[in-house]
């Protein structure tokens, strides 16, 4: 018979068994996090109807949209869980309590051009509270709370947190007679990472025919850093010249002023100024979140304060504060640049029962009495020399081999065999589930990612 | 600005936030009693090539099938996972160790005419064990256990796995001279629960022209019931008359002869000749399950031995055993008929801390505290009145509400309240999430299915 070759579509992450595993232990972690919170799961479609999908259309969006005819039926795939977001609260609005927080981690699609660590079908884990007409400044305060929480479950220390605030941003516009170019301007500040400051100033002065001195005043106020404290004091000195530069400023305050309270340390958190992230949705505080070491990573977790949800499904006013984590493109890098943590177990199993008897009855009943003690146990059932078992018990990583032999049985006990350091005990199988959930527990206990 | 209607797709679940908890809670049940007996959890795209996918071609499926031009490619949805296991066994088979052994619970779509209680959307929940070239009836004979321990995990006690073997109904045909008709008689036969013997046996006589005493051979053998031991006896007198069929009562013994050991209880278990399941695909074991006061239902759990999984990929023998839950529609009958527990919590969180105080330092503090000590927790940061603070944390069935005011913060302690009881005491912050926990878990220890 003629053969297909078994391929994956390019852009498609499909991971061996191992790596899989810590993909899941990411998402476990994401979950976790996301749950101490008081963020409720969702799980939205992946299909919608097409005229659903791009109510609010046109857009580079809808170019790399999957979209397609059913029967009758104009349908598209979901390239992101803020429009299913938005549909789900305005279509169930009457059931919902506000504020209403959900997370939801699901597979997104944008058939992008494939080009490595691109990819057209990847996770998002986002998380969003929604009002109904008004939302607490409160909320927005407790987004870097999550994302320290989220990054140190996984085990990073070394990142940071960037907070800006759009009305601070439109604000020094406007008192600088720059309002009509804000807009070209935030997309020219935010080359600054990449070009630097000069490249920047002449862009800005050649590109968008600023005045050289307007181009400084701009530079001079990105340039604003230090501790929280010394860039509100800053800021402070454009205080009372516009009323919505004063509002963000007093939203920037109000949401570091309980850092301490919410467990993030200043070194995770820093004041931006040079951030703005989608320009035609958020209006007030706007997060990055990079990590220190790889700033070539870009920011791994953004989000911001939108004003209105769901305008196009309702006429309610539904404000919202979310951020979002690439999941895919971030396992991808992490994978990558080897930060990956190899201690935790990726073996599908903790022990492999090798049944070395013909009756396989207590074989069996040991494999029971593991799973009974929550030991994810895998019964070997074929027929193959000790050394090919053993083998496969090698292949697959498993941490311990448990042997159950004609003395074994007699003396109804099972021989433990730690795969690492070749050690060998008898015990009785509860006991053996004890001392193997202790052994993997400990290896799981290190953080997914390590360096 | 004109609206778009927020619709969901007809044929597609979407569930309010505590009833997705209850769906959670049944994913991680699985996730959960699957991992325990060393399945290792894979995820693959769902796009696939439309060659890829329909290399088996033709057939009822192929009608439903969501396929899509994008640019150049011909994509189209997987209709299950069983033919991306293939894929991915095919496809990543030097890395792999056989016997393989995964589990993937994912989305798959079907184009079905849209009617109550079907979806086009649905999530399967599949193990699969896959050896090279070959795969001891242990694997079978494990199989039980992985179903009892799945659902009496969900919280179910009256099911019954019913279990049968292929070969020995081949062999019963081929013994008494209907081979020929075996296909047809199989797909005769599986009416026996819907409209009984007696219309059975007429189908037989008028539309197969099986003259009268063969049909009532046919339904003699199939009404063969009783205990695992008086079946087995019954079946034991066919031996010596056909190869297969000994084969097939050998392995049917296996797969009986530890269900003890593997902590199945008899009455969970009937040895069931009426059982074949899909006829061109299973070669030896398969199963079916279902709950005992819901026949209705139909099997809720069911799959079987193949002797070939990837065929179309490659070269390879790579026979199996594996079995699938249809969880979404599992899930809506047993929401649909009452069956699942209003004991669990389904709020979005386990606390809600309620601030009282103009500077919210404390309240943000003991929120910290709470989720440190592992609970779920809501800071709720609105403006808005005692009472309709209190309204909220009715809405959202939360079970504790954590009251924090000038008293409090003096002493350094919070109001816990209790939503079902109207008990409130104070306590630390530490002190509160002990408390809190040790209520959450025990009414989270009780089992999802409850009735």
């Amino acid at each position: 018979m003629a053969k297909v070759a078994p391929r994956t579509l390019s852009g498609f992450m499909e991971l061996p068994p191992a790596q899989q595993m810590k993909m899941e232990r990411m998402m476990e972690v994401l979950r976790r996090s996301y749950s101490l919170y008081g963020f409720t799961p969702l799980d939205t479609p992946i299909i919608e109807a097409a005229q659903v999908l791009l109510a609010k259309g046109g857009g580079e969006t809808e170019k790399q949209i999957y979209r397609f005819q059913k029967g009758d039926s104009d349908l598209a795939l979901r390239f992101d869980l803020t429009v299913p977001l938005a549909k789900y609260v305005a279509g169930h609005y009457a059931e919902l309590s506000f504020p209403f927080r959900r997370y939801q981690i699901g597979k997104v699609y944008r058939g992008e051009r494939a080009q490595r660590g691109r990819f057209r079908e990847f996770y998002q884990a986002d998380i969003d509270v929604i009002g109904d007409g008004k939302l607490d400044i409160l909320n927005e305060a407790e987004i870097p709370a999550v994302i320290y929480d989220t990054f140190t479950g996984l085990g990073l220390r070394r990142f940071k947190i960037r907070v800006n605030n759009r009305k601070i941003l439109n604000g020094f516009y406007a008192i600088n007679g720059m309002s009509e170019k804000a807009g070209e301007i935030m997309r020219t500040v935010d080359k600054l990472d990449k070009i630097g400051p000069e490249k920047v100033k002449q862009l800005l002065i050649e590109e968008l025919n600023m005045i050289p001195y307007k181009a400084e005043n701009v530079l001079d106020f990105m340039a604003i850093s230090g501790s929280n404290a010394e860039v509100i004091a800053r800021l402070e000195n454009f205080r009372g010249m516009d009323a919505g530069f004063d509002e963000g400023l007093d939203e920037l305050i109000a949401v570091t002023k309980y850092l301490a309270d919410f467990g993030v340390p200043e070194e995770n958190f820093a004041i931006d100024l040079t951030i703005a992230r989608g320009l035609d949705y958020y209006t007030g505080t706007v997060y990055e979140t990079v990590i220190t070491d790889h700033p070539e990573i870009g920011s791994v977790c953004s989000g911001g304060r939108y004003d209105n949800l769901a305008e196009y499904y309702t006429d309610k006013q539904l404000p919202g504060v979310g951020i979002s984590i690439g999941l895919t493109r971030l396992f991808y890098v992490l994978q990558e640049q080897g930060l990956l943590s190899d201690e935790i177990v990726t073996a599908p199993c903790d022990a492999l029962v090798l049944p070395m008897t013909s009756d396989l009855s207590f074989a069996v009943a040991a494999a029971t009495a593991l799973r009974q003690g929550g030991v994810r146990t895998q019964l070997y059932g074929e027929q193959k020399k000790f050394k090919a078992k053993m083998n496969y018990a090698d292949k697959i990583g498993v941490p311990f081999a448990v042997l159950v032999g004609e003395d074994e049985m007699a003396e109804g006990v099972v021989s433990v065999k730690d795969m690492c350091s070749g050690e060998q005990v008898k015990l009785t199988p509860a006991e053996a589930a004890a001392h193997i959930r202790a052994a993997v527990d400990k290896r799981n206990d290190t953080p997914l990612i390590s360096f």
